[in-house]
């Protein structure tokens, strides 16, 4: 039965097969357990994965892919190497896979790409928390489609993207991954981003399929306490839509255990839901090292052989980014009758079809690699612009932005000229580039600093850090103040620093105990305060902080999550006026860690009441967002038939200011009596609408049953007969217009196919 | 149908008939819905519950009875009345009830009791969460049977207590009312009190059935996050053996949802669990108002007959405080075909039962009233006092403890000279006695200060307030630390003050958002810490405060809960050394509000691990509690059989100190690899052990299948073969000796009547 091939003497065969079944009938244990794997050449040993230091290749590439491959992980995204000189090597690697390996079958590349190709020198665009604050799921699949071309030519066949958990607690390391508190924000913008990705023929992955942004206290990987209707109704949202009506390719699996079982072993979720529910008929990958951790960290497996078999029976196909439990100990497995070939067959069936259906099987490489990418050009940038632009949120303004002609401006704070300081964690600068100071960052960008002074130029800045991000020395906060007090305004830049496994304030494995701003931070910002000179400040941050007390203490304050590479020229237009803000919040501003977790989607008992003496109220509400120019949202009509049927809702906006702006029109959705407890509000549309002064705009709403629906007593999915409020503004706590609508006729059970995204008209009449 | 009587003539029949399905055949719908409710005589209106006024009484107690009454609510804990004298009164009603209504059924009277009957005047024992610092179930099952005692001798039928939800997150209020994080010294401790009280013939009421204690940030009556296998495998532990084992008579429904289903309308829980599967036979009640809060409050019924339907439907047997739901409304719904009249007739059935087993069916009340009842004898005291030197725990101590022969003492601190500060929230001199500045407290005891001067009659002790428990007024902690230079030790007593809905800082509504101390409290210690005198912190507090920073900082920490009547001189009896401490904490000390939830519990993943950078290890482990003298533990063995076996446990332990001591010690298992993930600890097997100096005794441990047991991915509850550690010692983090043992055989399913409770003989030869 076993195999054997030589990687220095290329075998002489016929072009290989394309055909599945055949293809598979003819490879042995070892040749598909080859296939559901990835192979992952982390060179020089530098810590980008948790626990990787376990798991050491006893082989090289070349030796392990004898039998064929999988995927290759992270041909890009592990070193800072020029992208075209890594395509050439690809290119050959795929010919040698083609050429000397007994099928031919080429790999499939993946790469992260959460916030544009994470490769050196690539584009860096917003973070998803940013995406969601701009409620603009087109642009988003726009930014998805240039990324999507990229990696296409660049030989990448799956991008590790998007992230889907919705956010449950900011405490949280990798909220600025998320996309949003709600769910429906969440599904709507996410399977813009697949849609964006996969017009460009790469696969998106579907992360972390469940669970995972629940975890206890905010801890990265901690239990997930849930059940079956929270799952379904919040948790798995986005995953639905992204798979039912965007046709994402691939799924990965969450590391943690909900109520007691890991979900890469957990068949109900990963076979019941995704495939017998759903139809999906991708892959499911491992999240890195998740089917070892089925023994190492859950300890529900006694090895790794038990750990593959688990993860093979509940539905994990690919286990990434090396085959520490799918190869040697699987086969074992397999050996011993301890498990079951046929599990082996439907994974590799399952690899091998997605290759087939990537053009990858029967593919030659024939072809040049490319020469010159554009990985970073004017189209990239613009978009990224747009991104950024549209994604800044002014949480408070008394007057004092934008700011006119302003001659002595102190700029302050650890992230005002700290290029890093614009990007996420999955950002190759902050993921592989932290760890190679010998290389340049990659990226050519202004810093907030050097973008104000670009929007100024006759002015005098002086810039001060005053304090680190995350550090208790409050030595130079002196220094700032007496900038301060010689300047007409001071904009101080605080916030976060993103990036892995407790090296910073942000990012995967960075969680806080407490959501005060990092450091000394908050006591630079009050010292500046007490000068009295006006203070803009601007928060660079990877989760929402406590900054309640900032509201009204600060001149301004500007929310800009990490806006990417265009991001400090944004936060400067905001500044300047340049640009009129925007974004409105994805998530609730907290008050305290203390009210954590925490979400605007609870029941009646989930907020304030009068059983509890603790506010549960966030400092601002989801949804809110300053702009310039101020709007008029009146005229709320909604129109309601049958549970089957879509709710109509219209509403006018009027621009009522001095200039041109954009607002996101937010619909709101409450049941008033239902069979299980409902939120006090939900988000059931929304929509992005540009204004010139004077101008108004009719938008109309048309809300599908699946928007209204829920998981009954029964478990099954409905739309129960009954009254809800419906309401339009600025933000969720704006209830200044609220209809009641009655749906009559009897519980509709919702099905799987009907549509899930309120469809938007917007018409200048009406 | 309608049946009518009169209060004014006296009807004359003969003796009501003791057959309960003929008396359910003689009565009519209203007469069968006035078996079901309760009527509460708020009197003067004071506030008592939770939105109690929103529920007013149209009528009159007389009025309501005319058809009879289910239970009567709260006769004694509602005003500060003399209970002889009420007593008097229930007599005189019973008698009208016997004599005046058609069946002639006296009324079940119920009562609060958690900590004592919460009556005037009555002894006050220490709050649950001091029962699990004893770890002392046959002293709070003394103590239950002197309540009980009382109880009955006043006329009172069932008891609304004890409260078997497991602590999982220190900043909900009702964490004083709760005995442990460990569902095992929960159910242990829970089941003894059951056993005294029901051996005096007064029902106990397991509250509060089930998930109340897990709401989402500590928020009372906020949404609980849990799956099936969190609810059985821990939140349901300590209601499963106080039904099975204890034989309760009766459960009370949690105010909560659970994963979207509010427990009043969960017929899965309260049919399902506790009858088909558990074989209950009780009476189910509401917590107070609980059947109309699905509609005001849930919004899972769009009016109160609705609500009424549902909790019929779920099991909700009794509605409390009155009838709100379940008389009018419900009437309506019976006769409208809303509500099958079956359902009442089986609620009515049960609540008649119940009557007969207390002997209510064909009583006549014709024995006088007792004139002379033994509220708080020395009886009492003893018990009371026992029970509140066990419980005292001794955090930390520097060899300044205890104290010897000091001559200046200041005493400091807000809870220092404050009644108040011994007692929970259901204790009446809380509970309703703040509300009645015109009476007594009721209770005659000892302040701390007090205690302290008479353990010293020939020391000066000087004492100062510095500051209130809950206010940010700091003027007075100047004073404060002038007493602390004068004198050679600082006794500083901070901590909670315990009461209703927003009164307090610990108790019904009132949780926390920090964990810090509340008011200025942490500055009052650190400015008399600041002194330089050795300061010796004592706390009375409803919860686990985050007072790591005063583990070293401070010369000994006492923590005392709420140790009730005699706890002030258990505290000094502490400080001087005339009792040697042995209380071991029920609960982690907590880190921080923003590690919450947290428990020990945790699987692997839920505590300090490599993929994040938050530590969860708490500030002092479960169990951890110091003592004057020092005891060794040695000789660990441990033999195991097959999965359907007890694992048999011996130890060693020696009091190699000075002094006699009691010793908690603590049995712990893990197991190593399980089908679902299991807790890195937990306790199976506890004893306190009174040892003199030098003195040995050996232990051994019969660890019943059922502890080791799980519910597996089938739900099935069983114990799996395979590695398990077992460790003995003083806290959870005392792990010196730990052995390996291996389960063999197969899956073992545990049955429904196997032993639950661990067994320990100890032996002073071995």
């Amino acid at each position: 039965m076993t195999q054997t091939s030589s990687a220095a003497v290329p075998l002489q065969h016929a072009p290989p097969p394309t055909d599945v079944a055949e293809l598979l009938a003819a490879m042995s244990l070892e040749e598909k357990l080859a296939q559901i794997v990835g192979f992952w050449d982390k060179g020089d040993g530098e810590a980008v994965a948790p626990l990787q230091g376990a798991f050491v290749e006893a082989q090289g590439l070349y030796d392990v892919a004898a039998q064929g491959l999988g995927h290759l992980t992270r041909v890009y995204g592990t070193r800072p190497v020029d992208p075209v000189e890594r395509a050439r090597w690809l290119w050959d690697f795929q010919r040698w896979l083609v050429g000397s390996t007994q099928h031919g079958i080429p790999a499939l590349v993946h790469e992260e790409c959460l916030t544009g190709l994470s490769a050196w020198r690539a584009a860096t665009y917003p973070t998803p928390l940013a995406w969601g604050a701009s409620f603009d799921p087109d642009l988003v699949g726009e930014v998805a489609g240039l990324v999507g071309e990229t990696m296409r030519q660049l030989g990448v066949h799956q991008g590790l993207a998007p992230v889907l958990d919705v956010v449950r607690d900011p405490r949280w390391g990798r909220v600025e991954e998320a996309i949003s508190e709600d769910p429906y924000l969440v599904a709507t913008i996410g399977t813009a981003y697949v849609e964006g990705l996969q017009e460009q023929g790469v696969h998106a992955t579907l992360k972390h399929f469940v669970g995972y942004s629940a975890s206890q206290a905010g801890r990265n990987f901690a239990p997930v306490h849930a059940g079956p209707r929270e799952l379904e109704d919040v948790l798995m949202v986005p995953f639905e839509m992204a798979l039912v009506e965007g046709g994402a390719r691939s799924v990965m699996h969450s590391y943690t255990e909900v109520d007691g079982v890991p979900v890469a072993a957990d068949a109900d979720l990963l076979t019941g839901v995704l495939r017998e529910r759903w139809g999906f008929a991708g892959t499911v990958v491992a999240d890195y090292f998740g089917v070892a951790f089925l023994h190492v960290l859950h300890r529900v497996a006694a090895d790794l052989g038990e750990a593959a078999g688990q993860a093979l029976l509940a539905g994990v196909d690919i286990e990434l980014p090396t085959g520490d439990a799918y190869l040697a100990p699987l086969a074992a497995a397999v050996r011993s009758g301890a498990v079951d070939e046929a599990l082996v067959d439907r994974a590799c069936t399952r690899a091998l079809e997605q290759k087939a259906e990537l053009g990858l099987l029967g593919a030659t490489f024939e072809d040049e690699p490319p020469t010159q990418v554009d990985l970073d050009g004017p189209r990239h940038r613009a978009a990224a612009r747009r991104l950024a632009q549209e994604s800044v949120v002014l949480l408070a303004n008394d007057g004092t932005l934008p700011l006119t002609d302003p001659s002595r401006i102190a700029v302050i704070g650890p992230n005002a000229d700290r290029l890093e300081a614009l990007f996420g964690c999955y950002s190759f600068i902050n993921h592989v580039i932290a760890q190679h100071p010998e290389v340049d960052a990659g990226i050519v960008a202004p810093t907030v600093h050097e973008a104000l002074a670009a929007e100024w130029p006759g002015a005098v800045l002086q810039h001060v850090r005053g304090c680190e991000v995350d550090s208790e020395d409050a030595s130079d906060i002196e220094e700032a103040v007496a900038a301060a007090r010689g300047a007409e305004v001071a904009v101080v830049v605080v916030g976060d620093s993103s990036g892995l496994f407790g090296r910073a304030t942000s990012g995967e494995g960075c969680d806080r105990d407490d959501l005060e701003l990092p450091g000394v931070q908050r006591q630079l910002v009050e010292a500046v305060l007490a000068t009295g000179t006006p203070v803009v400040l601007v928060l660079l941050t990877g989760r929402p902080y406590a900054v309640d007390w900032a509201l009204e203490a600060c001149s301004a304050v500007v929310q800009a999550f990490f806006p990417g590479e265009e991001g400090a020229g944004a936060i400067a237009g905001v500044v300047s006026g340049r640009v009129n803000p925007s974004g409105h919040l994805p998530v609730s501003l907290p008050r305290s860690a203390g009210s954590q977790p925490y979400t605007y989607l609870h029941p009646p008992l989930g907020g304030d009441s009068d059983v509890t003496n603790l506010s549960s109220r966030p400092a601002l509400p989801f949804g809110h967002g300053l702009s310039y120019t101020t709007f008029e949202v009146g005229d709320l009509e909604v129109r309601a038939g049958s549970t089957a049927e879509a709710v109509e809702a219209q509403v006018r906006v009027t621009n009522t200011g001095e200039r041109a702006g954009d607002d996101v029109i937010q619909l709101y959705a409450r049941d008033l009596v239902a069979s299980v407890t409902r939120p006090v509000a939900q988000l059931v549309g929304y929509a992005r609408v540009t204004l010139d002064p004077g101008q108004s705009r009719v938008l109309t709403f048309s809300v599908p049953p699946t928007r209204l629906s829920f998981t009954g007593r029964d478990r099954r999915r409905v739309v129960e007969p009954g009254e809800f409020e419906i309401w339009a503004g600025d933000s969720v706590a704006d209830r200044n217009m609220v209809r009641t609508i009655t749906l009559e006729g009897g519980v509709h059970e919702v099905g799987l196919h009907e549509p899930r995204r309120t469809a938007v008209a917007i018409s200048i009449h009406g």
